[in-house]
């Protein structure tokens, strides 16, 4: 493909941005070309020293000098926004992960990037990404089965989030975790049916502000609609002390496992599980990222336009590999 | 894509082609063509009762009436001549499985096909295959680590057939069996240098001919080069009663785990596990061939001639869903 430097621009600078600036030390193709925040850029600290932090307001005047923008913000407001605004003008990637909102942001995205000449990807990550892949290529190898995707152990930021939102509350933390005869009937190819009860629980860490009334808050965690009323849910509380000694860090990880039959009657069990064990998950998030950066630029430079999803990539476009080493000591 | 059903011929109608007949059932969009062999027609048995049976001889005639010919011979000598010469006259698939003639076999297909204006993939199934595509992902996200390939536990027909070789010998099924402490440390992310004897161990279950010395077989078995000599071996005699109850079929599986870090100063851990765990090695391998004889339908039914490997293809080639419903229900 190209030996050119891949320029990348990052656009917000949370957990997730920050995954993206520490993944450029392993990606030697790949350089920093700035980070832009809605933040006044004197109160950033990066990582790495010599990053050059900017507005979003500078963004617009850099179109030639970055290859791609990967778009390091939230789903519930900044990407819907910003993604198809950004296609227009960069080639792009996002981690859009709203899986119910996915067909509306792909049409959007899609129709911006179409308008400005370059290529997007959308949804990258590992679940929306990752696991996404998994599940489509083992339903193409198994079509006669049935995936199953557990989440955990780890902590989901979502449901720590509804917990902090409760009055009285100062800090949570909350960790999903899977049930594991749930995965060992998978892993066994039973393919059972699993309500939501089965296949998870929650398990809650929260620091109470000073004089709130924890039964109430734990009865509160325990009958949230959506977020915890489906599942058995245990709920600890904890000093701010120990929840900065023993939840700061946001480990993930889960996994898809696809059981199908094969054989002219359907004799034979085969199972493909695709497993994930990850000590961060916004780094890991990023690294995702990063590859397809490496994919869009390869993309854009052959004259695609449009949106791109992990099913459409050609996973040689994700490798910095020169083709003829693929076939040597890969394949 | 196109709604049209998809033609596929197998040639060669060993435990390969059988389990490639066997898919059909599973793959709606596609049906089967005819089976091809060099054997007597008259002397096949086929698995479905429909199924037209002809000689290699007939298929030449039979251009316009085949979308796709999955080749199912033996990498030693069948598919270095059958997969260049029939990828000119056919769009074909095939797996070939030596790891080291790999890109000479990827040059001389790629000469055929774009010869004939067909496409073509090779070294489809699991490994190569499957696991040469979670190498490539799992390298692509991951730069800094080191990937790990344990097979087993399953039965090797390479290693099978090598002790059938020996003098004496009537009959020997070989399983490879990953060592599980070597599994437990790439597992916990340990990076560790293994020796081959470190990774897997072998077991081997000979039936003897009447008179055979035992003892010369067994030491013919842990001494011989490439095959048993760098590893810990178990020899175990048995009857030819015992053989057919007890190793008929033929499992196999195995992963591909690659550990690697992530952060600013590489502080966090990432380990991605690819796990196959299958009742029958080839009928496995046949899914994948299915699902890649898609692929190759739709890449030359775009124009689109030369050699593929599982690098080159867009997952959403590979499967049997409107793009709608990928977004909708697997992203």
């Amino acid at each position: 493909m190209n030996n050119k430097q891949i320029r990348v621009g990052i656009l917000g600078y949370g957990n997730l941005g920050r995954g993206v600036e520490a993944a450029f030390q392993y990606n030697p193709d790949m350089e920093l070309a700035g980070i832009f925040t809605r933040r006044n850029p004197e109160d950033i600290h990066t990582l790495s020293e010599a990053a050059k932090v900017c507005t979003t307001d500078h963004l617009m005047t850099m179109t030639d000098q970055i290859d791609v923008l990967i778009i390091c913000g939230g789903s519930a407001t900044d990407l819907p926004e910003q993604t198809p605004k950004y296609a227009e003008h960069f080639n792009v990637v996002d981690s859009f992960d709203t899986h119910a909102k996915i067909p509306k942001h792909f049409k959007a995205v899609d129709e911006a990037a179409k308008k400005g000449g370059h290529a997007a990807a959308i949804s990258i990550g590992w679940d929306p990404g990752m696991f996404s892949l998994n599940r489509a290529l083992a339903g193409a190898i198994l079509p006669s089965g049935k995936d199953y995707t557990f989440w955990g152990r780890g902590v989901s930021q979502g449901h720590s989030d509804a917990i902090r939102r409760i009055e009285g509350v100062a800090d949570a933390r909350q960790y999903t975790i899977p049930v594991e005869a749930a995965v060992d009937k998978v892993r066994n190819g039973e393919v059972p049916e699993l309500a939501t009860r089965e296949k998870h629980t929650r398990l809650c860490y929260v620091v109470t502000e000073e004089g709130a009334d924890q039964a109430a808050i734990q009865q509160a965690i325990v009958t949230m609609p959506n977020y915890f009323s489906d599942y058995d849910t245990t709920v600890h509380f904890i000093t701010a002390e120990e929840m900065k000694q023993e939840h700061s860090s946001l480990p993930h990880g889960g996994m898809v496992i696809r059981g199908g039959n094969t054989g002219i009657k359907g004799e034979n069990k085969q199972i493909i599980e695709y497993k994930l064990t990850l000590d961060s998950n916004p780094e890991f998030t990023a690294s995702v990222l990063i590859a397809y950066a490496r994919a869009v630029a390869r993309l854009a430079a052959e004259g695609k336009t449009g949106c791109y999803t992990v099913f459409d990539v050609a996973p040689a476009y994700l490798m910095d590999m020169p083709r003829a080493d693929m076939l040597k000591n890969l394949l």
